[in-house]
Parts: structure tokens; sequence; C-alpha cells
């Protein structure tokens, strides 16, 4: 890659000729704004593009193409991983204004959209048609579904729902050069190519740069039930799943929030008014049902015995006013977590189910030898935790330490150092920690394909 | 590719050294019964390879890239395309001995297998834990999991429930060379890896041999009903579907028969035992649902008076093996297919459902052009048509004739040319037919990753 310095800007007034002024931003102040993502980096890109149409899209891939500039796509960037940043010598292609409901075909339950679309608006306008999108990242009220498929997000709905990677029927994706590629038929099923559309769910715009998206939908379910119970053992909540579904009572959504999440949390007003916590509990369990009317109304008695029966409390929510507040505190979280350092290194490992507990006690242990806070919250449905590690400055070394002491305690118990978040920046060194040499020569050589001079977003995912 | 000749025997003696004599066949009547599959080729192999363990696998697959003979892997050899065969530059690898059911996490509900295990005794086998593994092609007491994953095997529960990509977590693949690929994390969820697993899936054995595989499973539905109708007007199934999906009614299955179908099926004893055909029956259509015992008690009365405000005629199972021997009269329909016809092309088309009934009459203006009995049944939950044309030998010009204008009418109604047996050899002249030379160029590009000298399978999928 060829890194711009005297000419630079002759080749963005190009750009900017090529798309029209407005599209193209080059003021410092202008690049400031897209210089952060939710991740602690800062990296100010040389320009951001702001494309309104495919056919703009095309031309700047036909542009970086020609002039080897790196480029990294992304929407609202709401990435964790510093996988929507650009570094000094790149620029980037926000989506955002991409952002049409551009079909739904309700016969088909299927529905095509613009990558800029807000995951949460596209929920909203599917719930006039009573039709249903699952997953729902805790960023869904601002993230976009380009994001989210670049990152293969998940959410509290994993267990039930699955998470992106359901969901995607087929992609339109501009490659550097400006070519247009269909990953495969929209129709249902289909088998006539290899699949190629998974390979770009979760590449972190290092393969390609999407214009359309296909989505599978559901019927929207009739009715949904909250429970929130309180916890004096704080690894009560991950054995409580294990038993709902061995009786047969499978969560839509579960999501366990632990003892020192808890210590951020109750810091909040508007939780503190929500909920009735004390001084004994130690962990919070979000668990949420959903189906039929009739299902639902069966449900709800034996779902009550079984707390009852643990002695466990509990509180319900059955309006979705109320269902969604409860969820809101659940989202908060992380911001939320600042009061206990100001630096963060945030995680999503997955663990099998079966050592949830194991796991949450080593962190446990970490914390307790570090000093330092560590949450351990997350989905619990399909062994997510969100682990993130809360320090100032001068402990920085010690944080990295019990980091790499987490991740390989994961690989230990044959889990993933990234179940929705991808790598980025921030966690790709440690990609040979749990691939093999062969997995990441293939996975080189499926860049290559796609992308043969390295320009799309070279600084995440893979190693150097 | 390496055509073997003189020194063959030399070369494949060397490999019943390396395996042992029983797990190399070369006698030529054990040759000739692996020389067939469902579709009406004839290809007589070199060798038959039975290996009963991975280890063997990878000696086999060094030994391919050694001497550069290609290699066909297969299971039950009931692929429709020809794609279980390895002509007669080639040898077969036959999984179907390494059929152990290796490990079931019940915690996890994932279950790892070796891709020789029948699809329908693995169903059994998890069927007393109260677990349930979801896609049932019609093969499915014959068919291994190994083979239905390189097809993307689909079934009637397509509509509900998915095909077999929506089953498998992982893979272990042994490539050419010997060398053991695990293409991605077996946790519930994980982006760490661009997403390897899909591509294998519907690969058709040009990829890689599957060692390992490991599959999600559902809990097993309390409970089962099916509807059987009967249609004077043939294509009012089709638009049945539509109706109950508007309702809210959600079939886990749903299978349409159609007219011609139905004049091989009377034919047989067993079908006018069981069903009250008459003359005037054009069309049948399967539909089931599955749930607890309470929403199935809730459900029937619902569809009851849905058939009885249409005024159709339909029967009711609720007992297991009423059930299932019904479906198995779905199940006998290909292989009774023959009394109309000695040759068959059997095309197992896609189109969104909106337009099923469209392609039903065009299917039927073309049974009327050229004279030959044309079925077209199939999964109607998904849009996936068993189209087959039935003929003798001096209509095969005519065939193929009809056939092409089927695909062409497929794909101007935003189908696919194959939505779960693949392109095999019999479809593959067709692949740019539906795919543009970008999708053929990267699709050949990923073969070279996996295959670089072109040994798995080079006869099928992909073009010359």
């Amino acid at each position: 890659m060829k890194f711009l310095k005297k000419g630079k800007f002759k080749i963005l007034e190009k750009l900017q000729e090529i798309l029209g002024k407005e599209k193209v931003l080059l003021e410092e102040e202008e690049l400031l704004s897209y210089s952060y993502d939710a991740s602690s980096l800062i990296r100010k890109p040389l320009a951001v593009i702001l494309p309104e149409k495919k056919e703009e899209v095309v031309e700047v891939l036909k542009w970086i193409k020609k002039h080897q500039i790196p480029l990294t796509p992304r929407g609202s960037g709401t990435s964790t991983t510093g996988s929507a940043l650009a570094h000094s010598a790149g620029i980037i292609l926000c989506l955002s204004k991409m952002n049409r409901i551009l079909e739904l075909d309700e016969e088909e339950r299927v529905v095509r959209v613009e990558p800029g679309v807000i995951n949460g608006e596209l929920k909203s306008y599917l719930k006039k048609f009573r039709l249903f999108y699952p997953p729902d990242p805790a960023s869904m009220n601002f993230s976009t579904i380009g994001g989210n498929v670049a990152t293969g997000a998940g959410g509290p709905r994993g267990l039930k729902y699955g998470t992106t990677k359901d969901y995607v029927l087929a992609l339109e994706v501009v490659l550097p050069g400006g070519e247009i590629l269909k990953t495969g038929p929209t129709t249902l099923k289909g088998v006539v190519p290899y699949n190629l559309t998974p390979i770009f769910i979760g590449s972190e715009g290092t393969l390609g740069v999407f214009t359309e998206i296909f989505l599978k939908v559901l019927p929207l379910p009739e009715k949904r039930v909250l429970f929130l119970s309180f916890h004096s053992l704080e690894e009560e909540p991950l054995e409580l799943l294990s038993q709902m579904l061995k009786r047969g009572l499978t969560p839509a959504s579960s999501e366990f929030v632990d003892k020192t999440s808890l210590k951020a949390l109750v810091q909040i007003q508007k939780v503190k008014e929500l909920l009735p916590l004390d001084s004994l509990t130690k962990a919070l369990f979000f668990v949420e049902f959903d189906g039929t009317h009739l299902e639902i109304k069966d449900l709800v008695p034996k779902i009550e015995r079984f707390y009852f029966e643990k002695g466990i409390r509990v509180i319900k929510a059955e309006k979705e006013e109320e269902i969604e507040s409860l969820w809101e505190i659940r989202r908060t979280l992380a911001p939320a977590l600042k009061v206990l350092g100001s630096l963060k290194i945030a995680d999503d490992v997955v663990v099998p189910r079966k050592f949830m507990k194991v796991f949450l006690t080593e962190i446990r242990k970490l914390e307790k030898e570090s000093k330092l806070p560590i949450v351990c919250f997350g989905h619990a449905g399909d062994g997510n935790f969100h682990v993130n590690l809360l320090f100032e400055e001068e402990k920085k070394e010690i944080a990295k330490e019990v980091r790499e002491k987490i991740l390989k305690k994961v690989l230990e118990l044959s889990g993933t150092i990234s179940g929705e978040h991808g790598l980025g920046y921030t966690k790709r060194t440690y990609i040979n920690w749990e691939l093999s040499s062969l997995q990441i020569e293939i996975m080189k050589k499926i860049k290559k394909i796609f992308d043969p001079d390295n320009l799309l977003n070279p600084w995440v995912k893979l190693p150097d």
C-alpha cells in the first residue's frame, strides 16, 4: 500500500470532483468526529467519504484501487475493537447515509436493505407488518445492519434465535476496483455457488463493501414476558439456565449481570429507582420468553413455580414498555462501567455453557489477585461473556497480563476469544493463540481473493 | 491431474500395503457396486477405499497428492447428480464405515459425529435424549450426514427449521496432502476466523473430506400432527400455504404432490390402500405442525376450521406411526416415478414462494407442448420444486430442450437451479446460466485454496 504524502490532496480533490464536495470530508474538525469508535483508540483518517448510493461506492472502490489508498467501511462506529477506524494512511467510507429499506417481500419473509439502516429502525419498520428481525446487540438503537453483518453481531436473543449469520440470506458487495459481487441466490434455499455469503459475516470490513443486504425475517411473537431475578450467590444464574433448559423451558433471551457490573449499575439513578437492589444482591439474571398468547399463558405459572421452588426473588414484566425499560438497564451497562476505571479492555469471549461457572470462578480469582475490577456480564444463553477490565493508566501492564490470562483460560475451556465483536485492531495479535497456522494461511488466501492489494481495513482481523 | 495407465496397479497396491487389503477394493465386481448413485450415470472407479478412521483418511489424502490421483468422497451414494461417482480415472473414498456418534453434549445441545452416520440413525439416537436433528431429506433412512453436508441437504421441514447449513457448527476436514483443518470454533458463537464452515456445505466433495461434523440439535417437539389434503385444482395447495402463513399458522413441514406425480403414486398398492384417492384428485398437500401438547391442542381446531371453511377434503394423523406411514408415501415418490418413463432428468429448482403458482402453470404448458410427463412435487415451504422429466430414449433431445426451458424460467423468476441436490456432473454445464463470471472466478479461486491440484471430485460442480 502506498502512503500518501505530498500529493494526497490532489488525489482527494479528484475524488471530490467525482462525488461532489459535500460527500468527501477533508477538514480537520470533520475528520475528528470519525476518529473514534467504541474502543479507546483514536485514529484520524485522511478523509471521510459519505456515499448516498451504490454507484458512488463503486466509484470510490475504483479510486482506491487506482491510487492504492486503504479504506475502512463503517456505519455508526460502535465497534469495540477499532475495526471502524482508518488510521492515518487511509480513508473512512461511512455508509450511514445509505439507509433505505429497499423492499419487503411479506410472502417470502425477506427484506432487502442498504447497509446504513439502523437495527432498531428496521425492527420498528417490520413491526408494522407483524414481522421481526431478532438479532439485538446492545447497540441496536445506534448500530447499522451493515456493521452488524461486518461483525457478526449477536445479543441476548442468541439462545433461541441465533445471531446475524442466521438471518443474512445474501449480500451485494463491491470489491476494490469497483466490481459488484452477488454472494449467492436470494431464494430461501440454494446450493449452486459455494456458500460465499457467510465469509463476509464477521469479516470486519476486510473483504468488501456491502451495498445491499437480504435478510430473512420472522413472524413477530404475539407476546413477551421478562423475568428479572436477584441472586445472593453470583454464580447461581449460570446454573439456573441449565436447569430451565432441562425442564423444557427455553428462553428467547437470557442475560447475566455479575457482581462487579452491579457496583457500576447501582450508581445510576434510574437503575436505583427501577430495581429493588440491596447489598445482598450479587447478580441479576434477565430471562425473557416469547410466543403466542396461549403459550405464554401456559408458561408463566411454570416459570413462577420454578423460581418459587428455588426461593429466588424475581420480578416479572409483561407490558412492552416495562420489558423495554428493564432491558434498557442492561443496555446502559457498558457506558456505566467508566465509574470503575477510566481505561477499559473489553473482551467478548465464549465458553461452552457447561464451563460458564468454572470460568466465572477463574475471573473472580484473577480479580482478587490483580485487584483490578473485572466485569463479566453477558449472553448466558450461548456462553458469551463480556469480560471488561477496568483500570487506571498506571495499571496498564498488569491489566494486559490479566487479560492474557483470561484469554488463555477461555481457550483452555474450548472457547473462542470473540463471540460477536471481532478481533479488530485490539485483539488481532492474539489470533494465533486460537487459530492454527493452516487456518490463518487460509484466511490470508481468502482475503487475497477479494482484496488482492490489501486495501480494505488492512489494520484489523488478520495479523500483520 | 495425471491419468493412471500401466503403473496404476503398483500404486494402488502400495495403498493396500498402507491401509490393509480389505480397505482397498480393486476387483471388478466390487467396483461395480460403487459405479452408481441415484443419477442415471454409470462410472466405474479405479478403486474404492473404505477407511475406518481419520488417520486412514489422512494417509489416503497424502497418497492422492503424491500420485496425483483424483478422489471422490462419498457416503451412501444417494446423490441425484452424479456427485458420488469417480469416473474412470479416479478413486472413491467411501466413508460409510466411519459411522460413529462420537459425543453428545446435552447441555450445549451439540453432537459430534463421523461423516458416515446415517441421518435417520442420528435421529433415533437423539430421540432417546429428547433431542432432534431437523433436516429430513427424502433419503434420510439411507443417506449419511457427511453426504447431507456435502450437498446442503434440505427436506420438507425447511420452512420452520431450515436446512443442513443451519445445523453445522463446525467441521474437521482433511485436505489433499493430509493436512487437517478445523473450520472454526465449536462454541455456539464465534467470529475469530473468517466463517469457513459454510463454504464446505454444498461443496459436493470438491474442497475436502469431512472426518468430524459438529451439529447443533434442538429439543424434540412434544407432539406432531399431520394434515394431508386432497385437491381437485392442482395449484390450490400453493395458495393454501400462503393463506396459512397469513393466519399465523406456520407449519413445520409442507410438501406438495402434483398431478403428474399422482399418476405414478396411484399405481402403488400401499398408496391405494392408505389414501382415498379418486379421479378428481389433482394434488396432495402434506402439512405438519409440531410443538408442545398444549400448542397442538390449541392449533388443531384452528387448522380444521381453516380446511372446513375452504371446503377441502383432509385427513389428519396424530399418532407417530400414522404420521410416518403417510410421509412414507411421499418418500416412495421418487422411485415410483419410473412407471412414467424409463429415463429421467431430475432437477430441484427453487423459486420465490410468491411465484410458485406461475411456475407450475409454466410446467403444465411445457408438459402439454412436449407431451412428456413432467412431475413437479416438493418442498412448498421454501419454494423448492423437484421437477422431473420422464421419457424414453428416443425423446432424449426433446427432454433436454424442455429441461433447458424450465431452468430458464426458474432464473427468469429470480430462482436458483438447485436448492439441495447440487450441480454434480449433470448440471454443472448450466452454472454460468445462473452465476456471473465473477462468481465463477471466485469459486475457482476458493477451490484452488483447498485443492490446488484439482484432485477432489474434479468432475462436478465447477465448469471444466
